[in-house]
């Protein structure tokens, strides 16, 4: 154990690969089916949204995908991000564990997203496309891609959910300033859009429908490709890059964690942490416990089912075998944007049938909670879905402050709070109100679930 | 000169001493008055307002001043910051020059304010003060101070201008996450915040209102002091840490600055960085030009006059001589809001009267433009503060692509841009103005200056 604060590494130690945790699984995967059809989707029936080598990740066993040059040259700008010992958090909670936090927001757009939104815009301007159209909610995921499109050269068009463009002007501003072209959505652009809002004028929007007008568009225009921000095979490899350094950096100071703690929305930045760690451990190396944080507003872990779903609330999208709420769930409005997804990663998910992760849910009352006492403590202000990990973190600590255990706790904060202070000032002025989920909501949503 | 784009130090290399130029400077700069006498000020007067190790380094004369070890500490929060190439920022220019930026926009407030935010908590918690009071504009140093003052368990309230406070409700929200108060200023909380009020109960309020409030509650109060974020000896004295580490920085690129360059309001941000490398110019080990950036809207330096005048709109503060356009000047509402100071450092308006740096004056529509440019390239969105300094940045290294030099470049990017995004949408939209600033307002301006 060293007395340092943070550890930094120079950017010869950005990683040469990701790591493709499919290769070490016991079982493989089961595949992504056509909803026509029934039958696995053949890679050709993905062209029209993803370039060539995006294609292949998603569906590799190959347990190293070299990182290209031109990636790694972008990653420099950012990578490798520090990883922090909590010293004052710790003292903070008077316990005997020892906290430790990969840094996620230092990055441009300020989460984990452009450790997959440059490799993306990387591949299709290699394969000569020329733009790549998104939806986003809180905006962390367009922001992102639109940084990623301005260092390649691609236009980029997003569109963002209605009542995020309106009550977040700030990350819309944030993609405008990297030169990506934003829309409210429900928007008249696209037919899907069009509908919706002949069907609802003051529509607030939702992601599903926001990903049918970016899919329709992707499929509509020559030369433009649809890119994703969590959920599939390849944009967890691309978040390896996260657990790849923390495990240079823990050793730097000394320690193995007991325990690995992420926030889950789709799962992009929990994998990207616990992956290359659950590599460890498989091989004997290490032994943490691996732990997810879900909010208790969208709880598809602990609360939904195993099964073949949408990943779109209109059902366009191929089916997905996934922990799930129901593509039609509707997860109240928490704070917490980036976790507000019915359904988890299905590589993840497959992950948690085999019993390779634990997960709990988290009320936002208690996030915020954490959040503040992070701030306070070390500074940064962390973003709702980082707070999640953060509360449960606190709470491990605060155990090992009854047991007297020495735990060696690791997190990633995975962005800042910049955009989400108007949550922390409902929190702390008391506004902000825990939502019971009842089963019955659940219910209705799984009841929807198409049938095989 | 190495291949690298990022050159991190590790915690270690925290500088040990801050830089005090007054040690080096051929003739003492003026001394402070009092508005009473218009005699020299003496320690005694200052005792209300402030602790007495920062009395005592605004009167000091020695070249170093040891930092505290518990300073340093919480420094490793986010120092040593990184000095980074900007390569790519280079590639769009098609410029022969190098461009090398200091980043201080990761600390945990989002600029160089908590460099001396830190150490005068730390003074003041030392000496027993249970709360420290202080004004705000945009709230870049009222942020920075409660982030310091949650690290010493110290209170804080904030005075922030109503325009802002209504306005940026990002950064109010951030000082309350760090536990601070904060009032909309003029508040009915202080008697003249009360006549404000009384005068005009609409007061969108300004930074010399503020003051007056935060000042008027330190000296009512027992057992509070105010803290001041720029223009004093004390506070650029903090800030050459900036400076500090860049000279080692840039070693380890192989390169020595032909030219610095940075933006200057009160003048914390541009001493920080560029008194280091003054000394070093001052002993012949390097010979950059040294070069100051101030908005068109508020040119203290390169239209204002060299007298003494108060700090402060009320003409409540002592008497300092300094580059000014008169303390009743209000400067255009600029989105530069860090900028918008009627004065100018009095010890930055010393070595400019002695020669020893350059300025020029920077509309906000070019400003915006560089800030733009550097994030698309850069990826990070600098302050508007940060974007005067990068748009003459950009200027020169236009200037080198036709003259063919290949000068080295250095600037210091003193925060980040995430809530001041309203600005670049104005900008991006065609909606921002360049006003211009007639004669005859700083000449009324001037007109007020106090007579001795």
């Amino acid at each position: 154990m060293t007395e340092a604060t943070r550890i930094l590494l120079d950017e010869s130690r950005i990683p040469h690969n990701w790591y493709n945790i499919v290769a070490d699984l016991p079982v493989p995967p089961p595949p992504i089916l056509h909803p026509a059809t029934s039958r696995p989707v053949e890679p050709d029936d993905l062209m029209p949204l993803f370039p060539v080598e995006l294609i292949d990740q998603e569906a590799s066993a190959e347990r190293f995908v070299l990182i290209p040059a031109s990636v790694r040259d972008v990653y420099r700008l950012w990578r490798p991000t520090p990883l922090i010992r909590a010293r004052r958090l710790e003292r903070a909670l008077g316990t005997p564990a020892r906290i430790y936090y990969k840094y996620e927001g230092g990055s441009p757009s300020g989460s984990h997203k452009p450790n997959t939104a440059v490799p993306q815009a990387y591949y299709n301007a290699r394969q000569g496309v020329g733009k790549l159209v998104t939806e986003t909610g809180a905006g962390q995921w367009g922001s992102a891609l639109a940084f990623a499109c301005a260092q390649y050269g691609l236009e980029c068009e997003v569109w963002m959910v209605r009542a995020s463009y309106d009550g977040k002007p700030g990350r819309r501003s944030l993609m405008r300033a990297y030169g990506a072209t934003v829309h409210p959505s429900p928007s008249p652009l696209t037919a899907y859009g069009a509908e919706a809002l002949a069907h609802d004028p003051d529509s607030p929007g939702s992601l599903g429908i926001a990903i049918s007008e970016a899919v329709e568009t992707a499929r509509a225009e020559p030369g433009t490709r649809y890119a994703l921000g969590s959920l599939l095979n390849h944009v967890l490899l691309h978040q390896t890059v996260i657990g790849e350094e923390a495990i240079e950096q823990m050793a730097a100071f000394g320690e193995a964690p007991d325990m690995v703690v992420g926030c889950t929305g789709g799962g992009s930045n929990f994998a990207g942490l616990a992956f290359p760690f659950l590599r460890e451990k498989l091989a004997g190396r290490m032994a943490p416990v691996i732990r997810a944080v879900e909010p208790a507003a969208c709880p598809s872990l602990t609360r939904g089912v195993y099964a073949y779903d949408f990943g779109d609330a209109a059902g366009l999208t191929p089916l997905l075998k996934m922990h799930t709420l129901g593509h039609g769930f509707i997860p109240d409005p928490i704070h917490a944007g980036g976790l507000r997804y019915h359904g988890m990663s299905p590589l993840l998910s497959h992950l948690y049938e085999l019993g390779m992760f634990e997960a709990v849910a988290m009320e936002q009352n208690d996030c915020f909670e954490a959040g503040s006492r992070f701030a306070r403590s070390e500074g940064v202000v962390p973003a709702p879905e980082a707070a999640h990990a953060l509360a449960e973190v606190v709470a491990e600590a605060l155990r090992c402050r009854e047991t007297g255990e020495e735990k060696v706790l690791l997190t990633a904060v995975c962005g800042h709070g910049h955009f989400d202070l108007d949550g922390y000032d409902r929190y702390l002025s008391g506004r902000l109100e825990d939502l019971s989920l009842p089963q019955d909501r659940i219910d209705t949503a799984l009841a929807g679930l198409p049938s095989l």
